[in-house]
């Protein structure tokens, strides 16, 4: 089954994984590049080396980020120089960056050169940057506009956000790859990551949307699966961002986001009694435990969905 | 009293950090460039950061180059992403490269940079790159012209070397920095360093030379100290590339090099009886000890060859 999921950084590479481990090579992830900078010089995608660590088995399951058996040697050394290092980047990710920084600079698009990428570090699936261009999330707080990395790594996510924007965005367009991905899909997945700094920026790509309608046309489900559990985000500020932005920070509140995309809604069973409300938005709905504790979560989760979406239509 | 060294990597350096021991900040060094390169999309500056890992006290006198307690996580990853490492860079050099790079396509001079970096790893010499814009050094041997690194590193110096070539030397000119520490230098010494890729071209750059020259009229001392030792270069190929490109490798050869821009000459105590011979081409000289074997040494020969250098002068 040819699978295409949309995805941020934590949540997205749990679900990618499962699929991954279902589908192999006909998993394809259009990742948000919105959390994407520049560091030292270097280009750094947050979003996609954490999807791209955990689906080559290199992610460092207990920190929640970055890479297993990390070192922290050149950052260390680079304070001893007095640089600014808020944004701590280990040894073994530091060649990452590195290795891609260099063909970046040689003018190679980033689509290729994270597919070279992939390759390297022996990875089936693919994974797409939403947009070629750079697009990057900011958030309005009470201190001003605040570049999204600043927000969420410097300052913790404690502002409160009340406005979200993405730079770029008008001079991005969905990229041959994620076109043509979309257009083969049997099915698209929408992660259970930041519905409003993880998703929204790869739906916003002009595109994206109307690829994913013409899908729909084409009765091929598409399903979003609800990162809010009881109301609070598993991991990052999801639902503190719902909160300030005025919206609704529970499953429902996810749902309403996808209403004019997704068909298909999955939500934890702890919010069962919500899963009415969430039909009467015109979405089906399957309610499960969404919680990926380990790999078998992962795999079943990821079985779940897959037969819950292609079952949703044929019945 | 104010003095300018023209060096090379590790034999100038280690003279370089006697001299800085005896004259601390009023030691300016000339390095040479021509053994730069970019690599990892990184500036890499071999000789200066030999020359202020030294400075600095942060070397590895057992290895002979780069950093004491330096790891190598982050070439390794590059490994496995199958990137090719012949040049290798430590963990803790590679923060001196990112932190170098960046500032130098923030569009900052390389002096400047230089300056910077020096300040920050509380350098109290000063150590002036020998032009701001690239001059790289190429070797031409039976498989054609290489670049220096390419030669140095990758083939371990074993092809002979016919003929040498500066590229860029031509767009190159001294900087501010080196034309003023020149002015108001009281001595210039040439360190043991390779007379043919680490001192030709310090003395190739446009108003170097003519530098010197004007110091001269003026009777400043101008003293070069052989890094050919009973025939044999201490370390690198000095000996086989004064030979193969028809020379003598000897401290007379070398004492030929710097017939134009020396007035005063330092062999070591094996070369003794050649001393005659050299004085013949115009230059007073002073038969020592010149391995500098550790700390002590490289205090008492820089002390000797300053009091030689100025009292060859007055005497």
């Amino acid at each position: 089954m040819r699978v295409v999921l949309l995805a941020g950084g934590v949540g997205g590479s749990k679900l990618a994984d499962g699929l991954a481990q279902l589908v192999g090579a006909n998993l394809t992830v259009i990742v948000n590049t919105g959390d994407d900078l520049e560091l030292h010089g270097l280009a750094i995608w947050p979003d996609h080396d954490t999807v791209a660590y955990t689906l080559a088995d290199l992610d460092d399951e207990i920190r929640g980020w970055g890479l297993r058996g990390e070192s922290w040697t050149v950052m260390d050394r680079l304070e001893e120089l007095g640089e600014l290092s808020w944004f701590r980047l280990g040894d073994r990710d530091l060649a990452t960056h590195l290795w891609r920084s260099d063909r970046l600079r040689a003018g190679s698009r980033p689509t290729d050169v994270a597919l070279e990428l992939q390759r390297a570090m022996g990875i089936d699936a693919r994974i797409l940057p939403m947009a070629d261009v750079p697009v990057r999330t900011e958030v309005l707080t009470a201190d001003g506009w605040l570049e999204f990395q600043e927000y969420f790594v410097h300052r913790h996510q404690e502002p409160a956000v009340h406005e979200v924007r993405l730079r770029g965005i008008e001079s991005a367009s969905a990229t041959p790859e994620s076109i043509a991905a979309l257009d083969a899909a049997e099915v698209v997945v929408i992660a259970p990551s930041n519905p409003i700094v993880s998703i929204a920026p790869i739906l916003a790509v002009p595109g994206i949307r109307a690829g994913i309608a013409g899908l729909r046309e084409r009765d091929v489900p598409v399903v979003a699966v609800s990162g809010i559990i009881g109301g609070r985000a598993l991991k990052g500020p999801a639902d503190r961002m719902l909160a300030s932005l005025g919206r609704e920070s529970s499953a429902v509140g996810v749902a309403r986001e996808y209403g004019d995309v997704a068909d298909a809604f999955v939500l934890d069973t702890v919010d069962g009694a919500t899963a009415p409300t969430i039909e009467a938005l015109g979405m089906r709905t399957l309610v499960t435990d969404t919680v990926m504790v380990d790999d078998v979560a992962r795999v079943r989760l990821a079985g779940e969905v897959l037969e819950f979406a292609t079952g949703a239509r044929s019945g």
